[in-house]
C-alpha cells in the first residue's frame, strides 16, 4: 500500500488537542533549581513529563489520537509497536475509552514498561528488535481491522505531544521568563516536532534544539543532509526510548523548518544527568528522558546567560538499572 | 533563662505566612497515581515537598521566620541546629536576605545536606548527636547576639510549614476531592502542627495522622499519655530528618488538639516507600520524607475507600545510600 504523507499538524491542531486533553493529563509543573542555575550561569526551567500519566509524555499523543477515532474504529481496537513509553500511553488511553489494545514490544524492552502495559489491560506480543521489522509484526493485525497508533509519525500524535509546548510557553510567561532556548530529547521526532510547532508559533525567536544518543543521531545527520538518513545498524544505548531507525516523514518535514540544530550525548552523560536529576531535582528520570539535561551538562548546547527550558521526557526505568546508574 | 511558651499560631498567621512566601517558594503540585489508587482502593494525592526550594518543606518555615526579623536582628545574624533539612532552609533563606548564618549540624548528618548548607554560604559547626546537647552548642552564639531559628518549636516556623495545608486544601478542591485524611511525617511536630491547623480550619472533619519512625514515636506516646514524653536514647534510624528527643511545647499543644493519632513505620517500610515513590511516582524521596507513604503501604493508616493526602516532606538523601536502598 502506498500512503501519501499527510500534512503536519498546525498550531490550531495543537490547541484543539489541548482542549481534548484537558482534565485527562497532568499539567506537569515547570521546575527551577537554584543549584542548576548557578552551576550553568543560566535560568534553567525543567518540564518533568516524568510526572505525566503513564510516566512519560507519550500519553498525550496516544490519548489525542485515540479520542479522535470513529465509533466503528474504536470497536475494531488499536494496535501499536513501541519499546515501552508509547506502549504505556496507548494502553492507558485505550483503557480509558474501553478499547481493546494490542501492543508489539521488543523482547528487550524494560520490564517495568512491559508490566505497566499489561497492567493497563493491553495484550502484548514481543518481537526481536534487531531481526524483525516492526511493521511486518503488526501488519496482520492492521489487516484484521485494528487501527495503528503510530509512535510518532502521525499528525494527531504530534499535536498531542505539542501540548507540552503550549504549557511551556504559558508557564514560562507566568514566571516572567522569556525562553531563549528549548532543549528536547529526540527519537523519531514527534515530541520535538509538536513542541517546536507550538513554541515557534508563540515565540518565533526561541531556538529549539534536539538531543539524541550517540550513534542514534539520525535527526542530526538528516538535518545536515537535508533529507532523512537512517542510523547504522548494530549500535546499542541505554536510552531505549530514543532508538529509532530514522526520522519520520512528517516529523522531519516539521523539524527541518523549526529546529536550530541537533546534538548527541553519550550513555555516560545521560547517566550523569540522571544522577544530577536525582540529587538536585529529586526526580527519577529514565536514560532517554535525561538527554536534554545531559546536553547542558556536557556543554553540547551552550546555555550561559540564557533562559532555557529542558524537557525531561520520561521516568520509566527498571529499578535495578536505576540503582546501578545511581551507584556509578 | 526561663521562657514562657508562646501561643501557637492561628489560621490567620498561616495565611499571613502564605502572603510572605508568595513568589519565594514553589507551590508544589498535588500528584495522583492511578497505580497507587488501584493498589490501595483509595484516592491518594501526594504533595511532594521534595520539589520545594532546598529540597524539603523546611524552607517555608525558615523563610517566614527570618523575613519577620527586625533590621537590627538581621544585622546580628542567625544561628540554627539541624541534621540538615532545616539547616538548608535557614541557610538559603538567610542568603536571600543577605544575613549571616551559622548552623550547628551533627557529625553524622548526610553529606549532601552539609554540602548544600555550605554552598548556600552558611558557616557550619559540627557536634556529636549523642553526647552533646545541641542547645549547649549554640548558646554561646545566641549570647553573642545571633537570633536562634528553631527547627520546629516556634510560632513563625509552624505557620510557615502550615502553608502546605492551605495549598493542600485548595489544590484538592480544584481536583474535586474532599479530603478524608491527611498523613504527614512527624519529627518535632512543626510540619504536622502547621498543616493540621490549616487543614482543620478549612475542613474540621478531615482527619490528620502523624507517622514516626520506630523507636522515635515520642508524639504517639505523648498523645497517649496526654503530656510530652521523650524517646529512649540509643536508637538509630535511616530517617535522619525525624530524629528528635521529644515533641515541642508549642507543637504538642497544637497536635494534641488536632491529630487523630500517630503511627510508626520501620526503616524497611520507609525504604520500600522510597522504591515505590521512584517506580510509581518518579520522585526521589528521602527516608524520613517517605514515612507517610510507608504508613499506607504497611496499612498502619487505613485508607481504603477514602480520599487521602500524603505529604512527601523531603528528598535530600546521599546518592550512595539512595542507590543501596533502590537496589535492596
Amino acid at each position: 500500500m502506498t500512503v501519501q504523507t499527510p500534512p503536519p499538524p498546525t498550531a490550531a491542531d495543537i490547541r484543539a488537542a489541548a482542549e481534548r486533553l484537558r482534565g485527562q493529563i497532568v499539567e506537569t509543573p515547570l521546575i527551577e533549581s537554584q543549584a542548576l542555575n548557578e552551576r550553568f550561569g543560566a535560568r534553567i526551567l525543567l518540564k518533568p513529563e516524568t510526572l505525566q500519566r503513564s510516566g512519560s509524555f507519550k500519553f498525550r499523543g496516544a490519548y489525542n489520537k485515540i479520542s479522535a477515532l470513529s465509533e466503528a474504529e474504536k470497536k475494531r481496537g488499536v494496535v501499536a509497536f513501541s519499546s515501552g513509553n508509547h506502549a504505556q500511553g496507548v494502553a492507558q488511553s485505550a483503557a480509558l475509552f474501553g478499547i481493546d489494545a494490542l501492543i508489539a514490544m521488543p523482547t528487550d524492552a524494560p520490564a517495568i514498561k512491559m508490566a505497566n502495559v499489561k497492567k493497563a489491560g493491553a495484550r502484548v506480543i514481543t518481537f526481536d528488535r534487531v531481526r524483525e521489522d516492526r511493521m511486518t509484526v503488526v501488519r496482520p493485525y492492521i489487516e484484521e481491522g485494528r487501527v495503528l497508533v503510530p509512535p510518532f509519525d502521525d499528525p494527531a500524535i504530534i499535536a498531542g505531544q505539542g501540548t507540552i509546548g503550549l504549557e511551556l510557553v504559558a508557564q514560562a510567561q507566568k514566571l516572567g521568563a522569556s525562553l531563549d532556548t528549548v532543549i528536547v530529547p529526540c527519537g523519531g521526532g514527534g515530541l520535538i516536532g509538536g513542541i517546536s510547532l507550538a513554541v515557534k508559533d508563540a515565540s518565533p525567536e526561541t531556538q529549539v534544539w534536539a538531543v539524541e544518543p550517540e550513534n542514534f543521531d539520525d535527526t542530526r545527520r538528516s538535518l545536515a543532509a537535508g533529507e532523512r538518513k537512517p542510523n547504522a545498524p548494530g549500535h546499542v544505548s541505554i536510552c531505549d526510548a530514543l532508538l529509532v531507525n530514522e526520522p519520520g516523514a512528517i516529523t522531519f518535514a516539521i523539524n527541518r523548518r523549526t529546529l536550530s540544530g541537533a546534538v548527541t550525548v553519550s550513555d555516560e552523560a545521560a547517566a550523569q544527568a540522571m544522577r544530577d536529576a536525582a540529587t538536585l531535582l529529586k526526580l527519577v528520570v529514565e536514560p532517554g528522558g535525561a538527554v536534554a539535561l545531559a546536553a547542558i551538562i556536557t556543554g553540547a548546547v551552550d546555555v550561559r546567560g540564557k533562559t532555557v527550558a529542558v524537557v525531561l521526557s520520561g521516568g520509566n526505568v527498571d529499578l535495578d538499572l536505576y540503582a546501578r546508574l545511581m551507584a556509578a
